[in-house]
């Protein structure tokens, strides 16, 4: 069933896979947003007076069925049944004949997915920020464990100055409130709503698009019609580029784990669980979960030029180059969860070694401490800086090891609590808690 | 003069010109940013006991001088000076001796680098925001101007349903609001503090952190020295990323100029100075404007990869690599500024068609009305569309010319007031104010 | 099975997961190759001693019988069997014990998964350049039946000089061929052997590498171990870069079908086949086809930028994020090959209109056939363009609609033959023959 | 001065600027190629009887004065000359007069454009073959002087087998090879002749273009004139291709250098000239010239993308669009001869570590030597692997320390001098020579 199809149509089995492609799979994904959207137009249908009182009663009672049906993971799109907005109309009219035909009047396809898309997107940032903040605890409680174990500080990859695993863990955590501000406006992006656009040049019945705002729990509304259909793409544009941001901050915490596994740094051990042997070397245990953690949070930096190619010179108005847009955005949210995950779970297990700066071969970590003594007892900087060259070519010099950094953010005051509080207040910016009223109250209608 | 450069050394041409590169042109733009810096760190010198009051009173004396010279542009990177932060340390110590010496205990030329950039971006950024404005304010007249000249409306670049030049300029403005949204998430990374945090690992000296946060304005610091470190790439990134996004919205408008410009369209009109001629056919008049716009901001969308590029797979701490940075970020400023500019300019003077709607290849935008007539008689929408269809094949539909769409964003209710009250509110968002009267004090100190 | 299952460990459930991901499904599409590889090796390991006559002889037998599994579509990974190559190995130890054990010797997982990617992207490239030789045929074909159906040729989307069908569609042809060089050139570079570099460090025993080389028919070896091993990667680069080229050619293809198909240009018609309706406009025959060929191939295009992120900064040797380029480079085969079949189906199926230059609207493309006419009475050019923009600006201006196009590659001298001669000898470069019944030998050995 | 120039049209500065953009000083690059075209379509066109004998020798005397003035670096496009074509035709109108104008026949601005790319890019493509070559020629004389020196082999970045430094250089002299049959790809994607299309719908003129193809040493033509239009853009992307796989190679290579060169590895020195201080560490001896030389060809790797941006969707036909490619193309060529030439300085300069493997962390790199051992006398490679992991175990271990590596490519057999001569014929594939001597008798003619 399509509905637009024209009787005198064949369309050949070839073309039909080729436009459908991965559509009807994808869409099994928006069935719960569809149904939202469903009962908010419904309801803004009847209050205009294009509904009965009654047709929405009933049109709720079996939106809701289907909602259920959707929960319980029952729901499916039937053969020949194109997507889900035809698959969730055909199920209002089959219960109830004309009154399920009347739920399109005052929309198109095209505002329906647009909508379906948004609720879905904003539902998907809201697990992302989640799963953020679960990493976020998990690298706030190691850096505090490790407050006191030195690790080597590099510049250049050469030997610089003292960090501490504590300072390490630390920086991953407080990186995620930039991947959760970028997420924010990404958040908001997809936090308005394009219902009553229609395809993109709204419609002449009088629709309350402030209603339907309302009960979505929308921030607010794309007002102009055109732009609403021409934030298609953009929404999936900014998740995407908020996911790949993210996904660089992990990458990069994967990359050092990598390097500090290596035999030539030594600093962490990974557990038995997370590595793996190799065919012909029987001494080998392999990071490959760091490995493929970095190499997927790598790959999914590319994510955004996808979209950007399939947008690229696109004049305005709706095409259907569109629809590729579920593909790309859909497995990325997945793929992101997924990672964030396993990046928890590796962490959780990994162990750090201790002691590490008593080995000699760290002594010029050290230099900039004696630098500052000088600096401290009256020598100017730039010579206190010679002098200590000078010391350190004619082997005078000792590594002063006790260090006495106390400046906020620095080894003696890593400010966990501050970073906490700072990332639970941005959390908050989301306002998750009153979307999740405002839908429930909407399937309590 | 390099501030490392050890005397037995001799760095060969060759080395020197590949390793600074066009740095020290690139410097020149963070003169003005490096004396805040300077003036920020100093004062909070003196405050834990590192500058006497009277070596503070005299640096600020001397910074001020420069910053003097930067306004009035006299200020100059000296030959066999490395870059800007060396500049001013030997200006520094030309005229106050030990006392321009110790002025950089407590810092690395890495967090005044950074601190810099900081300072620099969240400028820059702001800059953009106001260019935004500009062209928003255009689109937001020309909607108004324009909202009963008819459009055709496509999907599928095929002819679909009426739109108008009011819903096509305001489409784009309603469309620059998410762009200022990505930008604020992206100034707000840059709006952080890294001062302090040495090369990445933090200072053996009681710094304040705190105060020079305060005094540049900023919205707080980045708390953990090695997230400060990190941050460097990830605050370009994030600039570079609300600019492409940006860019993307100014290409997709300059795309819809050159096709409605084309005489197949002919929906819009270019005066002469923006059109050229060709060297072989007397009558061509190019819209060369609209092309290159198009295509200079389609290549500001490969920036943020430019980025990614360099970043991928580093290490955490500091590395080289990272001095190429500038070089992507600061001529990308001067380009997105270019092109908002001559968006602004060709939207001025471009004359739109009247009457298009009447050309009788045109009836077909009007079926869904025709549909929705029928629908508000009682007929259910799916039967609706079926009648329509058959009327369009045998011949006997007519086009019901009379649009009255009256719903939220439609063309009969743009709600151009409701938008441009939605921009000043993102405007305001940013804080510029504040910023500004906070370095105006701090210059006059 | 794991061929270096530690004894004492437990792998999660999750961590097993998320480390083979897709990698037995994409290893299906390696099984042919590793029995190829597989029958190489053995029968080079016999040659240097390290397996009997005998041995060879049953080892070849049951990998033929694998051989035969695979080309009915009977082969599978076990539960619990990590890859195709462990799934060979097992079944050959399965049958034949011992000696199933022994065919491992002189070689790593590294170097068979090699083999096998070499031998797979050759074989698909050779597919490619097929499905790319029959679209070449319909646009050439297509070309000469439209010699003389005239089209308006643009330039910046204005109307600007005479261009016909013949020309268009010839166009895409001849641009095939070059799309022929580019994959001829990362077939070259996936026609390489790896077999006998290991883990990347080669192996102690006495391999005779030139043996398998010629066995399985490649041009010659990667020679060096090192680079063998690091040849992993920029194979699926070259081929996805070769694909990304070949994908943007018909990607503008798809871009000027959507636009010519716009009724304000209306050049082409589409069968309905071809096209699709819309939910809400009865009137609607949307080109769906072309504009997801388009969205794909555009797609296509960021495929390059995907294998860059994975192995950014990687340094040398073999690192577990390498397996994730199955997952990039195998679909990317299905998609190209699937959007060449839809887009010669499209070709074949598409009609153009006659007479297009009939209307007056094309008058001014032929203004320099006006100057010309001019010239060859012996105006200088300058002048003559001079003069006839005059005649345009007073309306003097009439068209010479007679075309008098003669030199090589004009509307009236396509040269059809001289580019599918061309286009031939391309094709014939890669040798696909020779490769064929080298492999054919192997498998009958 | 404009070649189409209306004279009522006053073309404000501001419009000026943002359309010439760079394009003067990109054009400089093109004058000696310019006066190559002009010389090949002067002689073509008196061969066909546009212009005299006369003419034609009066057109090339200062056609070859002009290119003496590029030569010694004389050559200017004066203030206000749009392009180096306007300023080439205006020098030979002036001292020719109609003879002068006359030249423009039969051609267009977009084929002299188009003409002038393809020799330039071909032209530089050979600077960076022979820049290559040098790389190579390096690389593969360290690889035999190290043959001897072993170097830890690592897979997962963990210890894993015996390599060298033989073994390494020659990997990257390996790798190049496939970076050459890259750029010949790209070098005949431009060693096409265009001439002859003129503004992408060739000309009424009956012009010969197999006459100009052999002038300038074409190894064919673009016969389609539409596509000859269609491959600006196509011509630069391939060519931007080939440098970003070559750049990918060295900034493997740098990432390979700057690990090394890490105290954690300590494997390569790095002369002072080749490092640098910090500000405030005094022992630091960064390798500043490896990270930037990793950097600037990281961020290469973004070039290909950079011209598909702006290439994307357009239709066929020339666009403006099309101008900006030059600025994308030609710098990237003076950035990679700057990259390989500094690459090739580092690696003369860079000292190995010898004696390497002695350290005992890096006993276990012999434990597939170990098993080999068994393997050799009987033990089925699976068993024998098992039994090295027991003794690995439980400390029976012993490290087999002689190495006989014999197969090809592997440590004892480096084949250097067959992967010189494969070097060799690859290179000369090109036809360099050839080419070099068509130019110098279209300069005598």
């Amino acid at each position: 069933m399509k509905l637009w199809q024209k009787e005198n149509t064949v369309t050949s089995e070839k073309i039909e896979r080729f436009t459908v492609g991965k559509d009807r799979e994808m869409d099994l994904n928006l069935a719960e947003f569809d149904v939202l959207g469903n009962l908010a137009h419904a309801t803004m249908l009847e209050s205009i007076g294009l509904l009965t009182a009654d047709e929405l009663t009933s049109l709720r009672e079996v939106l809701k069925e289907i909602y259920g049906q959707v929960e319980k993971g029952e729901f499916t799109i039937e053969d020949g049944v194109e997507d889900v907005h035809s698959q969730v109309e055909l199920m209002l009219t089959r219960k109830l004949g004309d009154t399920g035909k009347k739920i399109h009047s005052g929309r198109s396809r095209n505002d329906q997915v647009l909508v379906d898309m948004k609720l879905y997107t904003r539902h998907r940032l809201f697990e992302v920020v989640k799963a953020t903040e679960k990493l976020f605890a998990i690298l706030s409680k190691k850096s505090e464990e490790h407050k006191n174990d030195l690790l080597p500080g590099y510049t250049h990859l050469q030997i610089a100055m003292p960090s501490s695993f504590g300072l390490w863990f630390g920086a991953y955590a407080e990186g995620l409130i930039d991947d959760v501000i970028q997420l924010n406006a990404a958040f908001r992006l997809a936090n308005r709503n394009p219902l009553g656009s229609g395809a993109g040049y709204g419609s002449s019945f009088p629709l309350n698009r402030q209603m339907t705002t309302e009960l979505l729990g929308f921030e607010g509304m794309h007002r102009n019609v055109v732009y609403a259909q021409m934030s298609r793409g953009r929404t999936e544009q900014a998740a995407l580029t908020a996911i790949s941001s993210l996904a660089a901050t992990v990458s990069r915490l994967a990359m050092d784990v990598c390097l500090y596994n290596s035999q030539n740094f030594g600093f962490v051990v990974l557990p038995d669980d997370l590595t793996t042997g190799s065919s012909i070397m029987p001494h080998k245990k392999n990071p490959d979960v760091a490995e493929l953690l970095r190499a997927k949070t790598n790959r999914m930096k590319a994510l955004p030029m996808e979209v950007t190619m399939v947008l690229s010179n696109l004049p305005s108005g709706y095409h259907r180059d569109m629809q590729l847009l579920k593909e790309i955005l859909m497995p990325a949210f997945d793929e992101i969860l997924d990672c964030l995950d396993i990046a928890t779970f590796m962490l959780e297990h990994m162990k750090v070694k201790q002691n590490l700066l008593d080995d000699a071969k760290y002594d010029l970590l050290f230099s900039v401490e004696r630098v500052n003594e000088l600096v401290i007892n009256g020598v100017p900087f730039r010579d206190a800086y010679k002098q200590v060259g000078a010391e350190i070519g004619d082997g005078s010099y000792t590594a002063p090891r006790e260090l006495k950094h106390t400046h906020e953010g620095s080894i003696g005051n890593l400010q966990t609590q501050e970073i906490e509080a700072r990332m639970e207040r941005e959390i908050e910016a989301f306002g998750f808690d009153k979307i999740s009223a405002t839908l429930e109250r909407l399937l309590k209608m």
